[in-house]
């Protein structure tokens, strides 16, 4: 990651609708080519019968102005518009699976902890994805590596393992902080931190990727409460 | 949006590794625009120091292994895999904004009703913001309509007006689904629904957008519970 400072100020962000058809965004990432701006995040945020949206957050924008009037001068940009940055607004994701029962429990105790981390000027949301059956849950972990913002993943089932313990250790490695219920299968032996109530269990799924939480998930690792 | 049968199948989910720097996704993009192939998402999955992934759902793609091999002769592509649909594991968004205490409640709701669901075939998720302050609020509700594959919103708070109601109002307009508690100031008038009983609430917001489900949105709009 580079650094943080002033790149705020230099973030432009984008919506810019356009037909849906081959080629738009090969189009469009041109004029921003042309201007050296590096993309840090892209969406199709609309699909409609008759027009796509393509959102923008870019950096190391010298000239916004310019690259805005460049890009409207291309025949498939039908519309365009500044947006605030979703980092912003969303900020870091934690992210729940399991069953409903222990899903919900572990949001309620994560919601009420980002809100206190929120209010000292955080931005932290919840995410959950109620799935069912091993081969959906362990696909769905996996995916959590590719989620922009995501930052830590909470099992909270009541029997996980086999390959879903596997898909745990590939997204630690990537860098996602695995927490678990207590329960039985191997998820809880490949997860960093086994919390057994799933209240809890959330608060501390916030606690260990807060900035402002003395929490420190690397002399928390392997240990079970 | 077009036919969704038959679409699954010529789908191709890739991710990409290449160095963060300008007009990767310019010449990625080329190959992709070569092929005649329409690219249906894409998101920049991870950023670390030395290098970025990018994440692409494409359709339409006639012959996915010459794609895949053109793409891998780009200097710039230092690894590429196939993944799983994001659409295939995540499915329909809800999101929640609010406080945390009402938030976690409509939650729990909503996770347990989405289970059900899901248990019958569905891909239903469940996202949760939690915010403070209007101008925070009303930038995430505007937000919601550019998050992918969010169809639903459900504001739970005890005192939401002004630019959030209108921001509600330009929402509804993109075609997502607004439901709210009941509470002081004028978002509740905004809304398609209001529901007092956050759980209910929840659970109602699932049925909503639910493909299996008898409840008709249509139906119950303006109305208050």
């Amino acid at each position: 990651m580079k650094e943080t400072i002033g790149r705020d100020e230099r973030l432009l962000a984008l919506m810019v609708r356009t037909p849906d058809e081959p080629g738009t965004l090969h189009e469009l990432t041109r004029v921003i080519l042309d201007h050296r701006a590096n993309i840090t995040y892209v969406d199709i945020a609309e699909r409609r019968e008759d027009y796509s949206t393509v959102y923008f957050e870019l950096e190391d924008v010298g000239a916004p102005d310019e690259l805005i009037g460049d890009l409207k001068t291309l025949d498939i940009v039908l519309a365009l518009e500044r947006a605030p940055s979703f980092t912003k607004v969303y900020g870091k994701r934690i992210i729940v699976v399991g069953g409903g029962a222990q899903v919900g429990q572990v949001v309620v105790g994560a919601v009420a902890e980002a809100d206190r981390h929120n209010i000292r000027g955080e931005k932290i949301s919840i995410d959950t994805i109620p799935l069912i059956g091993e081969e959906d849950l362990a696909a769905a972990v996996r995916a959590v590596a590719r989620l922009p913002r995501a930052v830590a993943l909470v099992l909270a089932g009541a029997l996980m393992g086999r390959d879903i313990a596997r898909a745990v250790h590939e997204i630690r490695e990537k860098g996602i902080v695995v927490l678990s219920l207590n329960m039985p299968g191997s998820v809880p032996d490949a997860a960093d931190l086994v919390v057994s109530d799933p209240i809890q269990c959330g608060v501390m799924a916030v606690m260990a990727v807060s900035s402002s939480a003395r929490f420190d998930i690397r002399l928390q690792r392997g240990r079970r409460y």
